[in-house]
């Protein structure tokens, strides 16, 4: 078993205000998915993208909007949210402090 | 993108004051792994068991302990664990509060 806080894993920059921490993945022997906590500062954005695999979401604090096809859902602490491979979508931070969630993704083929 | 609030899942009882919520599983297209939201009541116990999948684990809420093959760890907000496939683990939750963590395994073959 291994264990960790997620603040003990060093944060990568994804863009402006934003940050990801690979808190469980490859590296840590996991066979076939990665838990990863990503922060956005207050106001960061990513626009909208899209990849051939999937998202499994959780937001832990803070407020703000993911965006795709279908409009705008909200995140907020305990809201999951699924996005399906090849979805277009994106993130805003809309609160004042910081929006973080988990996002796991399968590892890639 | 499909979006919920882990309160809005049903939960189902796994054991004496445990509950799991499957917020995001294959129903929900999920092609590959399911995010699970458990609840430990106070006291509650999951006794040492082992599967051949893995965990990615991350507590949001209270205080408790899993244990395993290299003795026992904490579990508090904030802490990731994985555990290997096959490897035996239990969890107790020592707190005065709810016990609440996610959990997200692979779907099985």
């Amino acid at each position: 078993m291994l264990s960790r806080n997620y603040q003990d894993v060093a944060p990568e920059p994804v863009g402006e205000g934003i940050t990801i921490r690979w808190v469980i993945s490859k590296p840590e022997g996991a066979p076939n998915f990665a838990m990863r906590v990503i922060e956005f500062a207050p106001g960061a954005v990513f626009e909208e993208h899209q990849h051939p695999y999937e998202h499994e979401i959780f937001v832990l604090e803070g407020e703000g909007v993911a965006h795709g096809p279908d409009g705008e859902v909200e995140m907020r602490p305990g809201v999951a949210l699924y996005i399906p491979p090849d979805e277009p979508h994106g993130y805003r931070n809309t609160g004042k402090g910081v929006l973080r969630f988990i996002c796991v993704i399968p590892h890639p083929e």
